[in-house]
């Protein structure tokens, strides 16, 4: 079993060498005389493949002007035969234990490298480290640059986002199978963890299940709390296809109040104006706009109503190999949203020591507005009634 | 269930408070002027509890001269309640999506703050943009500062790492339970995975089954391969506690032979080898010697064997709350082992197109000599007689 697997390549090899010639040229126009991606969700997205991060260096080098390269361990040099990369026609070079792995880089760096632009995950040891094995250089970030690449996203992508989509829709849908009270958010989790590999996931990557006050906070997971009957509980589950790319969809339900009784009135209020501020955010999608005026377009149906301090997140996040990346929806940021472009819409409302709502699918640009990914119900749903 | 849950820590807050003064120690030791933390280990073994790492800015802030501060989103503060921070009086920050969570990090951090250094994970968009808020601010690595706290195991820690041993090696002892001719190493390491949690880990981190020429790649994890009657078959196996603490052990076995039939004679010769190299490593370690002795233990036996080209990595990674960490058993490393150092053990044959055989155990160097963590045999297990 494979615990830190690399993934099938959405797109094929001569899509990954148009992506890495691109990246080229963002490199040139950023002024990085190289671009260094260490192993994650970029070099997946620019070589079809990836390995773990740990402390020996693995590295791929894009060149403003040149061939990429690939350093890689020694001890790992076998696991890239039969990768992309053989196609790519990319030479890997490596170092062995107790070599300098730093040297190794600056070795296959064009001579006259300078500016180093290193990917957003590169941790701190592998960025500072391979500058100071060159004479001079300076350290930017690649992110933007890559970004520019990995946000517009290709036909082949988004049909690997909506079977993503698709899968989680699956396990939304069958939400009712689990969540009742006198149950645990944990022994609910479980379940819902053990359907997402179900159907169809690589693994689950997050499961939340944040019942009466635990929904409050956004990045609740779960807990040993015992679901009460009449609870509002926030459902916001995903995780990686086989394909790489990511799932994550929110739903919020209502535990059956005890003895038939009524939901609570304000539950109805808040899921209802929740429900609304999703339904225009995601209305508001569409070529030409920006990502800030998506955000605007839930906070304003949530400020209206007076509930606009408990709305403390922003809109809503990019998706892809990654399950949070460029582009977001949130005030300040002027993207303008082009056709393929993919992420969440999922406002909410938290209101502290009671409950919280969210409601979240996830959106791609069409040519001429939103295409959903999720296509479970968004009415409010009430679960385990007797 | 939460998937980047928090750990129990396995020392109480009078020893992270201890930590936290000696990290600022060490800040000013390096001409540091504070340093930051990122989610991770290094938060981990600081405040006793860490969040998943991701895009939005998580850091913890140790001032050379001053107290500690915690910066955290907005959504995530609910989170922090009832962890030791609490306990440690450390204040802690927030900022809100739409915010520029470095300028918040900036007015954290000691006025007169320009050397910030950074431990070893943070996400290069994290360092460079920290860097980018305060001007003329110099970015340098905590990592060392960090090692020298951290290679450094306390009487609660070695005995976290002792009952990841125990754990593991039950797993090991069990191999013949699953391990045969006929059988996918994909199939074997599905029920190794199942059998590291069964026996108390968090989850499985790494489940190698190199049967055959795959076992001459130290990092294969497993394949659809069918192992077949005589090969010889390399399991490295780990994963975390429940207390935050790894395991890691390999062992190498033969499967039986086709009809009563002998072992090779040579995978019995490199196994032997092996195992008096592991011997001698394990043997050489004690208070005062170097890290590169134990690794120049191990490979002046397999080298006057004629086998010093096939012994491709180093000889051990120090572990703990990462399965790799300092000390590093490897050619050029200077640093002196002191008691409570741990470490693994772990030589190995790598025979391109034929098979790898390693044996690897996790030592605490002691008062006077290694302390094994894991004590399952290491005489050559035939598995899979009919």
């Amino acid at each position: 079993m494979s615990i830190d697997q690399s993934r099938t390549a959405a797109d094929g090899v001569s899509a990954l060498a148009d992506r890495l010639a691109r990246l080229a040229g963002q490199a040139g126009v950023t002024g990085a005389d190289a671009i260094l991606i260490s192993p994650g969700p970029d070099l997946e997205y620019f070589l079809g493949h990836s390995v773990g991060s740990h402390e020996r260096l693995t590295c791929l080098v894009v060149p403003a002007a040149g061939e990429p390269a690939l350093l890689v361990p020694t001890l790992e040099r076998p696991g890239w035969d039969g990768t992309p990369v053989e196609s790519l026609g990319i030479p890997i070079s490596t170092w062995t234990d107790g070599e300098d792995p730093y040297r190794a880089l600056a070795a296959v760096l064009p001579p006259d490298a300078r500016v180093l632009a290193v990917d957003y995950h590169m941790p701190a040891v592998h960025a500072l480290n391979a500058q100071a094995s060159v004479t001079g250089a300076e350290l930017t970030l690649a992110g933007e640059a890559i970004a520019e690449l990995r946000m517009r996203k290709s036909n082949d992508e988004i049909a690997a986002l909506a079977a993503a989509g698709a899968a989680i829709d699956r396990v939304q849908l069958r939400i009712s199978e689990w969540l009742r009270a006198g149950r645990t958010e944990n022994q609910v989790a479980a379940d819902i963890a053990q359907a997402i590999v179900a159907e169809g996931h690589q693994r689950p990557d997050f499961v939340i299940v944040g019942s009466g006050p635990n929904g409050a906070s956004p990045h609740h997971e779960a807990s040993d709390r015992v679901i009460e009957p009449g609870d509002v509980v926030v459902i916001d589950i995903g995780g990686p296809m086989p394909s790489g790319y990511f799932s994550d969809c929110t739903r919020t339900y209502v535990v059956a109040p005890p003895d038939g009784g009524q939901i609570a009135a304000d539950a109805r209020e808040v899921y209802d104006l929740v429900r609304r501020a999703q339904a225009a955010a995601v209305a508001a999608v569409r070529p030409g706009v920006s990502a800030e005026s998506v955000d605007a377009a839930a906070r304003t149906v949530i400020e209206a109503a007076g509930f606009g301090n408990y709305f403390i997140t922003r809109t809503g996040h990019g998706i892809g190999l990654e399950v949070h990346e460029h582009p977001y929806m949130v005030v300040g940021n002027k993207q303008v949203l082009e056709p393929g472009m993919a992420f969440s819409v999922e406002p909410g409302i938290y209101l502290p020591g009671r409950f919280g709502v969210r409601i979240e699918d996830i959106v791609v640009v069409g040519d001429h507005g939103p295409v959903l990914m999720n296509t479970a119900p968004t009415e409010l749903t009430i679960v385990g009634a007797s």
